[in-house]
C-alpha cells in the first residue's frame, strides 16, 4: 500500500524548503520534491542584498546554510519531478518521474518558468502531446514518438522510449552534445509549432517537419494547470488568496508561483504561511 | 522646512526591517521608527526553528546577526515612537514622540498588541482622552490630568505634565516601582473604565475614581486606526490586498500588523512586498 503523507510539497526553491522546516516543527509526516542543489535561482544569486539576517551572502552561502538547517532537521529532499497531481477530493495521489505517492495536502513551490509554451502545445495536450514518458509510454507501443527536451538529462527518457516505439525523435532545446543510443533520430533544428487535427500528428521545425503519433515535451518546469489538472490561475500566477490556499481544496502554493515581486524572502514567507494553512486544514480533517 | 522622505516604516521588528532593506537596496530615501532592540518579540525567542537560512538561532543572535547586516548597509533604526500618521493626500505627516516628519509613503510594520482597549477608550478618543502627551499637553493647562501608564518609561511624562496641568494623576499599569515627583498623585488601582458624557471625566478604578478632565493612555503600541486615522481593519488586522496596500494610497502596511500567522519570515517577507510597492508607488508619482 503507499503510505499517505500529511503534506507534499513540491519544488525545493525557497517556498517549498521553508514550508518544509514548519511542516517539520509542526511533526507533520511530509514529503519535498525537488533537487540536490534546491533551486538553481538560489545557487546562482551573486550576492544577497536583502534577506533579513543573512547578511550579504552569495546564493552558494545560502544555499549551504540550508543543508546544514536541513541535516539538522533531517529533512531531505526527494530527487524527483512531479508529473502530475490528481485531487482525489479528500486527497491527492502524486506522480513522479519515479513513482506514486499519496498525500492529504499539497503545497505547490514550483517557481516560474519563463520558457513559453510551444505553439499548438496547450491544443494538443492530451491528445497526442505529454509531458511524462513514465506515464505514457505504452500508449506509444510501435508508434512513432517525438521528444522536445530542454535539457540533457532527459537523453535517458529518449532510450527508454527506444524498446517502445517503433522510431524515436529526439529533438534538443539546449546546446550541449547529445549523447544518445544511434538508432534515436537526433534533429537539431528550431521549433516552431505542433500541428495536427484532433490529436497531434506533425512538429514542424524550421527547416523540416517530423511526422509523429505522439510528441512529448519534457522541461524542468511544467505549468502549474498541466500540473494540478482544474487548478485556477490568475493570469501566469496560481490564484491563492492571504492564506496561501488554491481553488482546490486541501492544495497551497507559495512562492514565484503565487506572484510578484520575485524574491526569496517573500517565497519564503509565503511557504511558512502555506505549511501553517495546510496544518490548520490537516485539523479540520479530524 | 521638514525634509520629505520617499518611504517611512513605522516599526522595527522584521517586517519594518526587511522593509527597510529594500528600500535601501533600491536607494530610497527613507526612514525607520523602531527601538534599538528593533522587537521585543525579537529577543524574546529562546530557539528559531522556522526561519530559512538561519539555523537554530536564537532570538538574541538572529538580532545580532542583524546589527551586522544593517550596520554594513548603514540603516540606522531612529528610536522614537510614532504618535500619528495624516495621510494628507499626496504624502503623508508622521507626528512621533520627538519630532514631526514627511514621506511620499508609509509601511505600517507596527505588530500586533495584545493589551485590550479600556471600557469608554475608544468612546472618548479626541474628547479627553490622549495617546500623546507632546502633542495635547497644552490643551491640559491648569486643568486635571491623568496618565494611564503601561511602562515605567512614561513617569517622565508624568513629570512634564507637572509643570502644565493643575493636578497630575498617575496610574501605573506595570508592577515595577514608581519614581516620580512626589507632587503627582500616584494611585495604584485596577482600571475598569473611562466615563463621562460627551468628554471623558472620570477614570474609574476598582476601590475608587479620579475626577479628570484629561486622560492619557500610555502604552507602547497604539492600534493601527488611532495611528492612522482613516485606516481600514480587518476585525483586529489592517486590511490589505496582496500586494501589502492598504485602504489608503502610497500606505501599505506588513508583518503580524496585517494577520496570521505570527511569524518572522511571514513578517519579513511581507515587509520586503510592502517596500517593493512603494517603490512602484513612488514610480508612479514621477
Ligand atoms: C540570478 C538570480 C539572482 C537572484 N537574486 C535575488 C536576490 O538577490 N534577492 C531576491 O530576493 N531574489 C533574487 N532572485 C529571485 C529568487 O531567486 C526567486 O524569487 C526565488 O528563488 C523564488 O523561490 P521559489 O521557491 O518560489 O521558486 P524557485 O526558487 O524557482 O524554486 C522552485 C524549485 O522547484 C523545482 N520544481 C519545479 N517544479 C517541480 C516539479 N514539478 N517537481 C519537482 N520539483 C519542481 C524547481 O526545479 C526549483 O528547484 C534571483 C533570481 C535569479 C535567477
Ligand atoms: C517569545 C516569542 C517567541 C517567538 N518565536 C517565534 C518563532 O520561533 N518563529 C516565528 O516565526 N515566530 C515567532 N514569534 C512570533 C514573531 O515574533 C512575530 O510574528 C514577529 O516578530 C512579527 O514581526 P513584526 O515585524 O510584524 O512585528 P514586531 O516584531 O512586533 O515588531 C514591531 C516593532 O515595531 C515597534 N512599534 C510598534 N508601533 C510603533 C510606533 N507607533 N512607533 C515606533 N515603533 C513602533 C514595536 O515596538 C516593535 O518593536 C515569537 C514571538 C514571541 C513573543
Amino acid at each position: 500500500m503507499v503510505q499517505r503523507y500529511d503534506i507534499a510539497i513540491v519544488g525545493s526553491g525557497p517556498a517549498g524548503l521553508s514550508a518544509s522546516l514548519n511542516a517539520c516543527v509542526r511533526k507533520k509526516k511530509f514529503i519535498i520534491f525537488g533537487n540536490k542543489n534546491y533551486s538553481d535561482k538560489l545557487i546562482k544569486a551573486v550576492k544577497i542584498n536583502n534577506y533579513l539576517g543573512l547578511s550579504g551572502k552569495s546564493g552558494v552561502e545560502f544555499k549551504n546554510e540550508i543543508d546544514k538547517q536541513l541535516s539538522l532537521m533531517n529533512i531531505v529532499v526527494t530527487e524527483e519531478k512531479v508529473n502530475t497531481v490528481f485531487a482525489m477530493g479528500s486527497y491527492f495521489i502524486i506522480v513522479s518521474d519515479k513513482g506514486t505517492y499519496e498525500a492529504k495536502t499539497v503545497i505547490l513551490a514550483t517557481g516560474i518558468s519563463f520558457e513559453g509554451a510551444i505553439d499548438g502545445e496547450k491544443e494538443h495536450l492530451g491528445r497526442g502531446v505529454s509531458y511524462c514518458v513514465t506515464c505514457d509510454a505504452q500508449l506509444c507501443k510501435n508508434k512513432v514518438s517525438t521528444i522536445i527536451s530542454y535539457s540533457s538529462k532527459y537523453e535517458t527518457e529518449a532510450e527508454f522510449l527506444l524498446g517502445i516505439s517503433s522510431e524515436v525523435f529526439y529533438v534538443p532545446v539546449y546546446k550541449a552534445d547529445v549523447k544518445v543510443n544511434s538508432k534515436i533520430h537526433v534533429i537539431k533544428d528550431k521549433v516552431i509549432s505542433i500541428e495536427g487535427g484532433y490529436k497531434a500528428a506533425k512538429v514542424q521545425l524550421k527547416n523540416e517537419s517530423i511526422k509523429t503519433d505522439y510528441v512529448f515535451i519534457l522541461r524542468d518546469r511544467i505549468s502549474p494547470i498541466q500540473l494540478v489538472p482544474g487548478l485556477k490561475m490568475n493570469e501566469n500566477h496560481i490564484a491563492v488568496d492571504r492564506l496561501m490556499q488554491t481553488n482546490i481544496k486541501g492544495c497551497f502554493a507559495a512562492g514565484d508561483a503565487v506572484g510578484k515581486p520575485y524574491q526569496y524572502i517573500k517565497a519564503a514567507g509565503e511557504g511558512n504561511i502555506a505549511a501553517l494553512s495546510a496544518i490548520e486544514y490537516l485539523q479540520s480533517l479530524k
